[in-house]
């Protein structure tokens, strides 16, 4: 039996790893799941990438938006509004809430992280093991323009990821970003278990930074992948030089790394990423990625459907073989 | 302008209230609520006779049902179900949680309960300042026969007031009631302070023993009470021999008071109560009422409407004066 571990964050990661679970139906797939969007509101702990994975893996998400629930309702919501509780920015639904109630709940009992989704995931069957990448906090912050600290010399400040993400649409420059408390962060249990005894591991069209990226700086998680010694591939989220979705320009730039297929792939690096698929329409890119080190396909990488979402995880299994032999 | 004080428990206090409120449009009026039968469901806590009070003075109670929210939905309790968590008896719903969320979310950042009633209230307006009976928490347990502890000597186990009056509803004896940590309970910031100012006190038809009996458990309410040397009046919340609703009957009996208006009466005692007043059907006990040293007069007591419980609250006004006098 095949071992898959998967490293993913939101939307992208969740509907690849759909296609995967097609592709690969007897293969063991364990999913470390991005946890530095995770956010407290209204006292609950929200952790949108893990949601998101369990509810499209479990038929619960909302398919069209691709986030939260289907057939959701907000009167919570609209009521905490009336109390003037906000933010009013974040969209959560009643049907998501009792998610958070029961997440909240059980990590005031004393559970982890892990042992709460594991919980949720009793409900939801989604068919892969999810793991949070650890179960300590960690927060994505995003350093912007503080428009109000403009002074002599100007000013920035942090805002949380969501705030960056939701309320401003990414709409303004990111100078930075961090995922605070990683550096002191343990990867949660099972996770550096799963990876030295994958076959395989794969990053989805997930965001570079913002999601793999924040996985990839909790200690010990880049070091046991290279260490597997096991094919490492990758799904460009990047196609003819904007993100598939999402706003991940803003955050590469952050970062100083080009919103192209092939400035990606350098980013991990070939002393991570063994492999890297990429849009046929960046088929001009194989090469330079080749150069670098990196073995690169050119293939169809949007996710319109479930079928052309599982045909591109066979040919990230294919070139993982490729690599291997 | 009259000041007025009132111990209020849930369904009965909150609808005398609405009663009081048209019958003395100019007076200040306190309610000291009862916190007794406060709950944590699902990591929030709920404060039900608090909410009643709120919700029914506010516009927003469920008319029919006597308390939680009209228009209510259940979405977040039906999720909560799926995940197996529970209790299921305990009817929350979506525009209640929003309560609830709020609460419990200020209670987190150190705000005393209190200060989180007056910031819910400053939604719903009630027309009057409502005050929890503590800031400090009292839970009302009831001792029921165990039948699983049946051994040789049988056994007895106390449970939580909602456990026995909402799951239970109230359908085997109870043993004793206890208001768990009223012995060391302060009064909450205010109350002794507006009993002190009170030009009168109303014992509402709440429960005289898990509703004001609660709140008379708290040190000092009952001596501030006594002290303040102005009329307190009381209504019975016992017509014919059996509560007007509710179970009452199984917790007076617990407490070795008989389900009538005059035992009632006694039970608060002289030394607390200056008037009582009983329904007419009850006109019969009013000279034994008055034989124990307190004023008694038979007036209609069913708060039918708004208009017939206005009335009610001239009829428990007027014999306040009578006994000032």
């Amino acid at each position: 039996m095949q071992r898959i571990v998967v490293l993913a964050g939101g939307i992208g990661g969740a509907r690849f790893l759909r296609g995967l679970r097609s592709a690969a139906p007897d293969a063991e797939i364990t999913v470390v799941g991005n946890t530095g969007d995770d956010i407290h509101l209204f006292g609950l702990k929200v952790c949108p990438d893990l949601d998101t994975v369990m509810y499209t893996l479990g038929g619960g998400i909302h398919e069209g938006q691709g986030w939260g629930r289907a057939d959701e309702t907000f009167t919570v919501k609209e009521e905490l509004a009336a109390y003037g509780v906000g933010p009013e920015w974040f969209g959560l639904g009643d049907r998501d809430f009792a998610t958070h109630i029961v997440r909240t709940q059980m990590i005031a009992a004393g559970y982890p992280l892990s042992a709460v989704t594991e919980a949720l995931c009793a409900r939801w069957q989604p068919g892969v093991r999810l793991l949070p990448m650890t179960d300590d906090r960690v927060e994505t912050h995003v350093l912007i323009d503080d428009p109000e600290a403009q002074g002599e010399e100007g000013g920035r400040k942090a805002v949380h990821f969501q705030e960056y993400w939701v309320r401003l649409r990414a709409s303004v420059d990111a100078h930075a970003v961090v995922p605070v408390g990683a550096e002191t962060a343990k990867p949660a249990p099972g996770v550096l278990e799963a990876i030295a005894a994958s076959d395989v591991v794969l990053f989805p069209p997930s965001n570079p930074v913002v999601s793999v990226g924040t996985i990839l700086a909790v200690p010990g998680i880049r070091e046991a992948i290279a260490d597997a010694g096991v094919p490492v591939v990758g799904l460009s989220p990047i196609v003819g030089d904007a993100p598939v979705r999402g706003m991940a320009d803003k955050v590469l730039s952050a970062v100083g790394v080009e919103t192209t297929a092939a400035a990606v792939a350098a980013h991990y690096g070939s002393g991570l990423l063994d492999g890297w698929l990429v849009d046929t329409v960046d088929a001009g890119t194989v090469g330079a990625v080749e150069e670098a080190g990196i073995r690169c396909r050119a293939v169809p990488l949007m996710m319109s459907d479930e079928q052309a979402t599982a045909e591109m995880a066979r040919e990230a299994l294919r070139l993982a073989e490729e690599v291997r032999a």
